[in-house]
C-alpha cells in the first residue's frame, strides 16, 4: 500500500459498513484497518484515540492525509470522487434529496433508534425511549420505498448507509415485518453485488471477533 | 406571496432558526409559516401532518412545490441556490468538510444530546444518558473552534446550525462556560447581522407561544 492511499477504519458490521460498500461500489481503493471499538485499538496495535478522540468509526484518511469524520461525509466523498461509477446528483433538487435521506437515516434512524438500542449497557427506559420512535420513523421508510427499487433513482451511498443501519434490526429485535415494502428492499440490498461482498466480509470479521472476546 | 416562492415551515427557536439564519444570509426570499410543535396545526389552522407525517421542523417547500426535510438538506438546498451570497464551498475537501460538520451538529449534538433533554416528558434515565455524552462532543467543538472565527473558513450554514443547537444549552442546563472557546464563539454568532435578526425575531414569537399558553 503506498503512503498517499486512502484509509478506511471501520469496525465489523458498525455503520462504517456503509463506507465499504461505497468504496466497492464505486471502485475506489482503500486500506481498510479494522478498530476494537472497545479497547479504541487499531488491528496493528495503535491508538485509534489519536485518529479521533470521539472513538467513533468509519475514519477516512484522505491522500493527503487529512482526517474526516461521520458518516455521512466519508460517503459523500467517496461517491464525489467517483461520480462516474457510483450514483452521485449533481443537479440541486437531487441532491438536496439525496441530503434528505442521509440526514434522516442519519438522525432519526442511526442516532435516534439504533445506537441507544445497541448499548446493552444503557438503562431499560432509554432502550424504551427510542423503540418508541420506531414505528413512524419505519412508516416513512416503507412509504418512500414502496413501489422504488432504490431510496433514489439509482444505487447510491443512501442505499448502503440504510442497509447497514436497517441490519441492526436484528440485533435490537426492532421488527421489520410490519413492512413489507422494507423487508424486500433488504433482500434486493443484499443481492447487491457491493453490498454483498462488504456484508459477507464484515460478518466474518465480526464473528471473529466475537469469537476472540469469549 | 407569489405562488411560486419557497415557504419555509418553522418552529420558533427549534432547529428551523437555521434555516431562517441562511434565508437571512443569502437574501433567500421565503414565506414563514409558524407551526406549533404541540397541535401539529399550522399558524393559519392548516394540519401540518398533511406537509410533513413525522411533525418535524423545518420543512422547505421549494419553488417547484417539493417538499424538502431534514435541517441538513434544507440548509444545504438554501445556500446552494445563492452560493454568491453565502459560503457554501465547492472544492471536495471544503465540502467533505462542511458534510462532517453539519453531520456531527445534526447527529451528536441535536439528536444525540438536545433532542431528549428538550423532551420534559422523557425519563430522568434518559436525560442522563444523554447528558453524559456532552462533555466529549462539546470539547470537540471548543478544540475546532480554539483559534477561529468560524467552524469553516469563513460564515456559513455550519454556523446557523451550531448557533442554533448550542442557544438550548440554556433551556436544558448544560454548561458550555468550561468551553471559553464555545462561549466567546456564541457571542460572535449574536453579532452577526443574519443570526442577530433571525434570534431576535424568533425570541419574541417564543415569547408569544409560551404566553398564549398559559
Amino acid at each position: 500500500v503506498e503512503d498517499e492511499s486512502m484509509k478506511l477504519y471501520f469496525s465489523p458490521l458498525a455503520c462504517s459498513m456503509a463506507s465499504r460498500i461505497a468504496l466497492y461500489a464505486s471502485g475506489a481503493e482503500a486500506e481498510l484497518i479494522q478498530v476494537n471499538t472497545k479497547t479504541k485499538r487499531t488491528a496493528d496495535g495503535g491508538d485509534f484515540l489519536l485518529v479521533n478522540p470521539l472513538g467513533l468509526v468509519p475514519v477516512l484518511r484522505t491522500d493527503d492525509g487529512a482526517i474526516l469524520t461521520e458518516n455521512s461525509a466519508v460517503l459523500q466523498f467517496i461517491a464525489d470522487r467517483h461520480p462516474e461509477a457510483m450514483f452521485a446528483p449533481r443537479e440541486l433538487d437531487e441532491r438536496a434529496r439525496l441530503h434528505q435521506w442521509l440526514s434522516f437515516i442519519g438522525t432519526e434512524l442511526h442516532k435516534g433508534i439504533f445506537v441507544p438500542l445497541l448499548d446493552k449497557a444503557a438503562h431499560e427506559a432509554v432502550h424504551a425511549y427510542a423503540r418508541a420512535k420506531a414505528s413512524s420513523r419505519l412508516s416513512w421508510v416503507a412509504a418512500r420505498l414502496e413501489g422504488r427499487e432504490f431510496v433514489l433513482d439509482a444505487f447510491s451511498i443512501a442505499d448502503a448507509y440504510l442497509f447497514t443501519v436497517l441490519n441492526w434490526a436484528a440485533y435490537t429485535q426492532v421488527a421489520l415485518d410490519p413492512w413489507p415494502a422494507i423487508v424486500e428492499y433488504m433482500r434486493r440490498m443484499r443481492a447487491h453485488p457491493a453490498v454483498a461482498r462488504a456484508f459477507e466480509e464484515e460478518k466474518a470479521l465480526y464473528l471473529q471477533e466475537q469469537e476472540a472476546r469469549v
